[in-house]
Order: C-alpha cells, then structure tokens, then sequence
C-alpha cells in the first residue's frame, strides 16, 4: 500500500521519530508549505504529542497568499516567480516571524504533471529551515515525477531530513 | 485501500469535484486548520487547477499559535478551550481577514484517541464557513474515531461538503 498513498505507516514512524527527537531537545517548529498543501505538518500532526512541538503552518498555495499571509516579496515573486532559493528562505522568515516557533521549514516547488505558470519544471523544489537567531539554510532538490503520491511522499520525507538534521546542529 | 488511507482516489475525486465547482461560481478559499493539521488544504492541493481557487491555509495546531497566527482571543481559549463553536468562528474569520479568498473553512476538534487538555471527547469536531460579507456558519459533529485514518478521512469529506454547499448558497 506504500505505493500508492502519501501518509503511510511508514511515514507515521518518521514524523513520531521527528516528533520524538523535536521533544528531546527542546525545539518547536512551524511549517510554510506551498507545493505540498499542508500535507507536511498533517503528516508531523500524526504523531502522538505532536501538539508539544508542532506550533502549525501557513498552507501559501498562491503567489497572493506568500505576499499576504506570510509577506514574501510581490516583487520577488513577479520577477523570479515562486520556486527558488530567494523565497524558500522568506517563506521559512515570513513564518518563524508570524509563531513562536523555534525552527521554520518551508517548501516551495512544482509536483507536475506540469511545469508551473513561471516555466519551472516538475520535481524542482526549494527548501528553507531556519532556526531563531540564525541564518537560513536553502537546500534544492530535483524529485522524479511519477504517482503524485510518491513525488509529494518524497517531499514530505526530505522535509523531515532536513529538521532532523537542524536539530541535531 | 481506502479503508486505510486518507487521501485516497475517491478523495482526490471529491476535491477536484469541489474545485470544479468553485471555479464555477468563481470563488476562492482558504482554510483554518486545528486537528487536520493542513490535510484539507492538501486534499485540495490534489485537484487540477486548485491553484486557481484554493488560495492556501493556516494550520493552527497549538492554542498560541491559534492566537499568535489568526487572532484567536487568548481569553476565549483558557475560558473555553479550542473545541467550541466560537473558535471555529474565529478562526475562519482570522482566515478570511489574513487573505483575499471569499470564503474561509475552519475545523476545531478532537481526533483522538484521548480527550484534549480541555477533557473535549475523541470525535467532537466544530466547522466554520464564513463567505466574505456573510455571517459565520458554524457546524458541530461527532466523529466515530477508530482507524486514525479514517476519522481524518471523515473529517475532511464533511469540511469539503460545507464548502460545496456554501458555494451553492
């Protein structure tokens, strides 16, 4: 059944893991998700005592919506649309500014079929984590594009990397 | 597989149903999420051109971040907790002013398996539905909690019929 749904058992064992380790060293987080919809934090949201470390998300589907909900750049946005390096990391400020959060991760990318209104391509995604007081960290990740639940597992899972990764630093 | 998934086929189907529809009546949405943690505004993410109506959301998870990202008197939820209509009200309001979408959907409530910190009972959920320059609807149900899965499931089926119906009205 892994392979054809996004938030499986195995993905329940890596966010409570997460959760886990986020309990350990004391950390909360806050997510800012636009080509997984929200599916991150309803994935970390899964694991038992996931309300201890998970503060929420902003969901920014929409160009409009970076700007209002999490005040990204409308002129960033206009002239480098929506998918690089430059709004992974104001989506992740934007964010950790807007809760009391201690680490911000946000995710910005295309999941297909089709390549976004900006021409960028399927499976480009950007991430941002950026922990309070520090700098961001941007990482870009090209994932294949096949069953839409795999691309999106995918995301979900490296999501989850990198804030392991940020809390252990 | 739908009996142990979330976002399964038939949901896929019944978002781009409702995409369909609001891209019809020519309305947008965004989302206030509490226990779904995002997950209607991924299902939603699911459907071809939900970029086109589905402005994003705001996954409100903790009761300061309910405060801190929506406006949700503080007041109100050490008074009254998190599971009650007047939260389900506020936050689709918070949504509704923190966006330009005509129409927020908001969920509070208990997804179990153990009452809330307030002691609100496994399966008790409130829905908010405010159309832009309407008054709030609010809606309670409980939710029979078994498979995790399917609670969620449930949840975001009936969210995704108020909205449905909202663009009917």
């Amino acid at each position: 059944m892994s392979e054809n749904h996004c938030i499986d058992t195995a993905l329940i064992e890596e966010a409570t893991a997460l959760i886990d380790l986020l309990r350990a060293t004391q950390l909360t987080v806050v997510t800012a998700e636009s080509c997984t919809g929200g599916l991150i934090a309803a994935a970390l949201s899964y694991a038992p005592s996931a309300s201890e470390c998970l503060h929420g998300g902003f969901v920014v589907y929409t160009k409009d919506h970076k700007t209002i909900a999490l005040g990204v750049s409308r002129d960033l946005l206009e002239r480098s649309g929506s998918v690089n390096a430059e709004v992974a990391s104001e989506l992740a400020r934007g964010a950790l500014q807007r809760s009391a959060a201690d680490v911000a991760l946000s995710v910005t990318g295309v999941l297909g079929p089709d390549p976004d209104e900006d021409g960028n391509p399927p499976g480009q995604v950007y991430f941002g984590v950026l922990r309070r007081g520090r700098t961001p960290r941007v990482v870009q990740h090209h994932f294949k594009i096949g069953d839409p639940h795999q691309a999106r597992r995918a995301v979900v899972l490296r999501a989850m990397a990198l804030v392991r990764e940020t809390a252990h630093s």
